[in-house]
């Protein structure tokens, strides 16, 4: 029988994240992988990856660049620069799959005091960098156009915010407490707003809150 | 003919930066290494680090923990917090060890366009999150209590600008014009002067893009 191979690709890579989640990175082989394939061969997987890390970059590639929610709310085109980012950042909170990745990417980073996956830190550095700031850096120039955005730099600012709401907040959070979680969210949206990009209100902080409070446990 | 351990151990660290720098960490194996090592065997060198990366490791502690600027400035008590955190910066500027090793961490990190040593980057995370922001963070109190500090975050402040300086502009500089570079050092010293800690004055910026510019090269 023949398979789709990309049939067989998002298999591996469904098979792997839910491996991941339930097992943990460090405790899934690749054999684990191959024996939750349905008399997938490990050949076939080695078709498609070279490593287990290499699946870990797949699966991050998938959610970070096509879930990229800055593209997403380009379609809402009658809402401000301003409410737009908040819409962004509400999207990324309120998706499952989302939500799922985060999850597994907790789960990896949580299992040493030491960052375990650095790859993974890096891979999002540069995802930061090359594809959500420049995504952020447009809505932000929007809303520099209609008025609701009062800033200089629209770019340094969209680096910054995803540098800490996706390295400073999703890296402390192993072993944060609420009140340093809060502090944390407080400082983002007082110093945004000091820059003229007031887009933490309080709905979007309680949610933040949440959602990375969720992380913890 | 014993050797002392420690003084294998330097030599090590000193042969191999060396190395790194002249030609690149990817291009240097651990026998180009152990060539230089006036007859040492590559087993001497196993007994002190498992592998090319763990010397790197080693390296990166060395320069980053034992050089911690705002640990040697606390000598200063005289001066004002405001003060203290523009020495802090100046010192890390002006120290020669501290920007050789910058100059080799650069030369690993423009070998491609892809992050090329995540483990370094991970690390800097780690040491900017546990040992550098909480000596910061220090200084920025000392600050609050004697005026000329104003902020209600000193630890979130503290944290930011060091992911803004080491993890911001030294993994963006790679492929920054001096435009960019400017933007993103007025940038970091527009907001954290309307958060109440002034430090990077007109001198501290000349020299930081000076030095950023040459890191270049």
């Amino acid at each position: 029988m023949r398979r789709d191979p990309e049939k067989t690709y998002e298999k591996i890579l469904e098979v792997s994240s839910k491996l991941f989640f339930e097992k943990g990175y460090e405790n899934t082989s690749l054999q684990d992988i191959v024996n939750n394939l349905d008399g997938l061969t490990k050949g076939a997987v080695y078709h498609h990856f070279s490593s287990k890390d290499d699946i870990l970059d797949a699966i991050e590639d998938k959610l970070l660049v096509e879930n990229n929610p800055f593209k997403k709310v380009l379609v809402y085109s009658e809402l401000t620069g301003i409410e737009l980012i908040k819409k962004a950042f509400l999207l990324g909170i309120e998706d499952q799959e989302q939500q799922y990745y985060n999850k597994i990417s907790m789960k990896i980073w949580r299992q040493s005091e030491k960052i375990q996956s650095p790859k993974m830190i890096a891979k999002m550095i540069e995802i930061n960098k090359n594809i959500l700031a420049p995504d952020l850096c447009k809505i932000v120039e929007k809303g520099i156009k209609d008025g609701s955005v009062d800033t200089k730099y629209p770019m340094e600012i969209s680096e910054q915010i995803l540098l800490q709401i996706n390295i400073g907040l999703l890296l402390a959070i192993s072993d944060i407490t609420e009140k340093e979680l809060t502090g944390k969210i407080e400082f983002i949206s007082e110093w945004t707003k000091n820059m003229g990009v007031d887009f933490l209100d309080k709905e979007l902080k309680e949610k933040l809150k949440h959602v990375f409070m969720e992380y913890c446990e």
